[in-house]
């Protein structure tokens, strides 16, 4: 019955990252299919609401994780998330260096060597 | 030496938030001088660079405040900040709403919550 | 489309919790109508899958929930949770004991004082 | 005066983890022995107290760990005493999944890559 | 076979905290018996151990739980706890302003606010 | 404006970790050039401070970072600056190991294995 969702969060990976998005959470089923799933289901239920432009989300996503501390691996896949939707390197910067203020220099630090990584993969001037 | 980068984050503030704005800072003050000056100058630091507009700047900070938890009066103050800025109450909502994927349904929940309290206090269709 | 999942869910609160179950949610779907949703949805999801029992269920999220000490209020309700689906006040103040040695003694304490509230709630011998 | 509360660590360690379980903690004591110490001590006094079956312990602090993201090894070893003190590889994967409501995606799909790392380890069809 | 550990850490805490230190950790006996004797064990463990002078202890202890933000009653316990083993309280506002830099300012904040509750409660400029 | 402050916070972490003091910020300065002007600034004002002598500074630091979890490469720099302004192996040791009170015992872990490794690169007896 949830087919519909489960497609429209892989198209909505694909859309935003290109086609090899969703390899990461497919990956993933093969050890946690549930998991999996929840994932893909809840990636297109938020962004197929469009209150939000992509970019703002992905830049919100790129703030809190960075808070977090917690989850590197995702916050470079929001940081490559923010540029492909639009957002400059130097706004990303911005988000993460903001995060000093309300998580401490450390957090905002080890986010923008992340950022610095993606900038990095991505060439000297590439987006 | 450090009057001017003072005057600025109070004068940011008092943009943001109307002439009580530094309140709470200043009340700060009178037990730590240093962390209330400390804030007043970062606020001034961060709104002073325009790579981010302030709305996205308030909207990031509540993904952030929200995905923590553990600063519900600051996330009071940034929910409001973010209405100040142009964000609507449905930005704003969907920006919480966001969060239950990073950081779980109760952070969500919780944000939501003081969401609805910033609003009620706006009055039923206010900003 | 997804009216049966959502309704799954409902039916699932109303089980773990009796008819007001999902009151909190449908409360809070008054300011977050898609966050509301996501949950009640997420709730029939994780429940509809039977690989643990209901109480171990209960058990793992008050564990996970004391480590964490940023949603008491939904503690408190997965307390009540691990009680409604078997839990004795034992086995729900040994798994928050054990949290000191994961999370420090503070988080195990503050997770006992909710504990200690749910149970004064219930009467002295009540379950 | 305390050589029995260690030595009942010791034993319990031995019991859920085989001849080499106190290893890690015992390393730990060419640094920190009070720690280490501290540490085999409450391993035995929590494991002494019968009101939770091993499994359950072990899942909760599954849960636990993976909704706290701080502490990858130790996630790890806890996965590994679930699986040795009864839970099924499909146990270990449904708590961690669970967590993705009350921590967020990040947060369970790094507890399930850890799990994924101790599954192979074990070998294709192992406990 | 404890009882030793148990009667110093009671010792402590009447010599930390005055005749009532141990009230908050045997009124939470009368639900967790096991974490009450944990904790109170715990802190004769120590606070038997010289390596850092009482007051140090403290006010690591008050840094910690700033930047946790989790757990403000015991911040409020340690705030006192670091007045009473010499403190004074510009070095308590020192070490708490200093988490700002380490976990944003709103941890720093609400960690002056407890400091400044415990002072007002010692009166204008008692200790 | 601020050259003075910033000039400072230079001067400061020369002064606690030697000539390449400043490099790890300088580096990120690359990236982020008000992240890393923010930091040498607060810096610089924190140790601009007196009432904290740089060694309970830095002990503190070490205990607050041990109990977040989340910055351990920071933590790593927190621990030879405490070495650095006169704190004993066995005070950072005892610091650490103290936060298993209030982390729990796998954040308290990883601090001593941090430790560990800075001491190991200090050489055997070397401070």
């Amino acid at each position: 019955m949830s087919d519909e969702r489960y497609d429209r969060g892989l198209a909505t990976l694909r859309a935003l990252h290109g086609p090899d998005g969703p390899r990461v959470l497919l990956d993933l089923g093969a050890v946690a299919p549930d998991l999996a799933r929840f994932a893909i289901e809840g990636i297109g239920d938020l962004y197929g609401d469009t209150t939000l432009d992509p970019k703002t989300r992905e830049l919100a996503t790129v703030a809190a994780l960075t808070a977090l501390g917690t989850a590197p691996s995702q916050l470079r896949g929001h940081i490559a998330g923010a540029l492909d939707t639009g957002a400059t390197r130097a706004e990303v910067v911005a988000v993460i260096t903001q995060m000093y203020a309300y998580a401490g220099f450390p957090a905002a630090q080890n986010g923008i060597e992340l950022a610095a990584d993606v900038f990095r993969e991505r060439g000297e001037r590439g987006s």
